[in-house]
């Protein structure tokens, strides 16, 4: 007689999204031919760059042809794609991270869930708060979370690192040192970037208390300012403590087309087992590479159309950001990121719900955008504003605003 | 302090394939010149499609366009594809399979890996010897098979079920029944596949013992026989017991593409858990979908031009397993398989072992193959010759296999 894994049941429905949409879909039932914009899209718009799209009908042709043709690929990631990423995303900063350290895979979604496969099941995790929920989640599948307490609205058995104005969203090291660190930065969903001092002073932490950092820079191509580091690698000491997961997806546009890398430097060894062996292992039994078509786009990225390209849809999404971030201000609301993320992070008005905020947005300016109280306790008071949108519509949404 | 999962040092080497390398170089070092065939490759070797070529660069131009662009797919996959899936794999062949009860994947390697975080910790598992290796490692990385024991070449907590000539390569269910069963039919490496009446059988044993079967039916479109199902939902049942395991792999060469999907039927339920939720629970925190580009390339399978190419790719493997087959067979050898799969599995001669027979065909015939033992200890004495060859190559093969 099979039984299930109990630890599921210990997962909290997420409710965020589905309950903004019946609230949407209520609004425009009582208000019919209102017309709603949406700052609450966490997903790309624009189409990917031309440099993309030839390289994807070129692999495409290679498909078709006998002599060309590719089957399985290398469970690690092709190497035009992994000496690319090494050189211009590692090499060109100074970072010491060769390709063979590079795994490339589907999605930094998947890697983010998959990574703590690689630990023990007693290990105490930490994360940010508020944060993106995979990192949790997976841990609470894996049994690693102890047990939901609503009371608290938290797990047992988790390290929760309140990030907010007081702290400038950049979590501090506990006191205990937790097993295993989840940072993001740029973060989603505060817009907040560590720079290099504060990044530093983490990778100290972890070092001195054989912490593993699980660092999400999925946003780095959004960073600005020149004294945040676009990778963990920038700090002396990451290559014995950090694991870095990196995306195409909010650079280059391909969250519908799947690609992602994870580093795993060759320096991360414990009582002798090295972590790089581990989840190469991981990789060879549970997966099964990377879409040719879709690495010969990840390589395009890195051609000089390619990174021209991307500049520009990031500069559109970041002209989009500063319409926001400066619109809000304008009127007296305290906001945050859009600087080094496509993310604007306001503070409600005092005594003002994140919810309460919401219901107030939708009814007066027709505007949706997502509390932030959806992405951790800390996160209450807080109200997420994204800058993913179309142009246009992004600076009608301001005008609505600024009428009120 | 972090720890590691001390369960991935339970994984033993998978030395079969890096063995065979060093040993084809070793020879054509000693003997310059020599023009090795392999009869071993397990990847598909024709090009795509033409219907797969065209949807693929028509979903390329949609990427291209602000107004057909697709950011993040639908966790579970498009319902364009789940619709034809549902259609075509089953209420065709009279199975009751709804669309939302297709989970739509990046390759049954993963899903066939990951399928497992479903159940308890505790449950038994059964495999078959010998047998796909990715059911029994995905296991030991979650600690479920217990200890490697070298002397018996098995785990401790794993129930092996031989598949020799004497039960026709088909499993026969234990006395003592397991929790989780994974079956493969049609069968890599021994070709086998289990009619509708021992299927029926195995159906019936785990309904009656309240086990789960996971059924690894990526082979099913090599069926060539009336009497053998192609779905394990062809048997009453089944919706209450069975997972099912499909690829676009090998029956539309989609090894390089990567697409695959699950069914997880909605009458699957354990003490009030749905396996169905729970699948879609792990999808929704650890997957972001198949790329766009790829669904509309499996989508192309399902139109008449689509299954009319993939017709003709079959057709040409299995004229390469029937030349083969034919080929060993009127040598004297025992061969078995090739009929319903791309796989012959054929016996050594008495008192010759996996090894030695590799090492004389390629001595002799200059012929790389498989030796059976890799795949499980009943493998021994056996040995896997495939059909994924250039059909000149196949040819040639099996004539310098004569002529010995």
């Amino acid at each position: 007689m099979y039984t299930v894994n109990a630890n599921y049941q210990e997962l909290q429905g997420s409710y965020l999204f589905s309950t903004i949409a019946k609230k949407v879909a209520a609004y425009k039932e009582a208000h019919p031919g209102c017309s709603i914009i949406s700052l609450g899209i966490g997903d790309v718009t624009q189409p990917l760059p031309d440099a993309v799209i030839k390289a994807l009908h070129s692999a495409v042709d290679e498909m078709a042809d006998v002599s060309t043709f590719r089957g399985y690929a290398p469970d690690l990631g092709y190497s035009f794609l992994r000496e690319a990423i090494a050189e211009n995303d590692y090499r060109a900063r100074g970072c010491e991270i060769g390709a063979d350290e590079i795994f490339v895979s589907d999605g930094a979604k998947s890697d983010s869930a998959n990574i703590q496969e690689l630990f023990g099941a007693e290990d105490i995790i930490a994360v940010c708060d508020p944060v993106y929920p995979v990192y949790l989640d997976s841990n609470v599948m894996a049994g690693r979370a102890g047990k939901y307490d609503p009371a608290a609205g938290r797990y047992t058995r988790v390290v929760y690192m309140p990030c907010t104005k007081e702290n400038g969203f950049i979590a501090t090291p506990p006191e205990k040192a937790p097993d295993i660190i989840y940072l993001c930065f740029p973060n989603n969903p505060t817009g907040a970037a560590a720079d290099k001092e504060r990044l530093q002073e983490w990778v100290d932490y972890a070092v001195k208390n054989g912490c593993v950092i699980i660092y999400d820079a999925a946003y780095e191509a959004y960073i600005s300012e020149e004294n945040v580091p676009h990778s963990i690698y920038e700090c002396d000491g990451a290559r014995q403590c950090a694991i870095e997961l990196r995306s195409f997806s909010k650079n280059a546009g391909f969250t519908g087309l799947r690609l992602a890398f994870t580093v795993v430097p060759k320096d991360l060894v414990k009582d002798g087992v090295s972590l790089h062996g581990m989840w190469a292992r991981r990789h060879g039994t549970k997966y099964n590479g990377a879409p040719y078509i879709v690495q010969r786009a990840g390589e395009a990225c890195y051609t000089p159309e390619g990174k021209a390209q991307i500049r520009d849809l990031i500069g559109f999404y970041m002209e989009n950001a500063r319409i926001i971030r400066e619109g809000v201000v304008s009127l007296g609301y305290e906001a945050f990121g859009g600087v080094n993320s496509p993310y604007v992070w306001l503070k409600t008005p005092e005594g003002v719900s994140s919810w309460d905020f919401f219901d107030s947005l939708l009814d007066r300016c027709n505007i949706v955008g997502t509390p932030g109280c959806g992405f951790g306790p800390s996160g209450e008071g807080y109200f997420r504003l994204t800058a993913f949108g179309d142009k246009d519509a992004t600076k009608e949404a301001v005008m609505r605003i600024t009428k009120i």
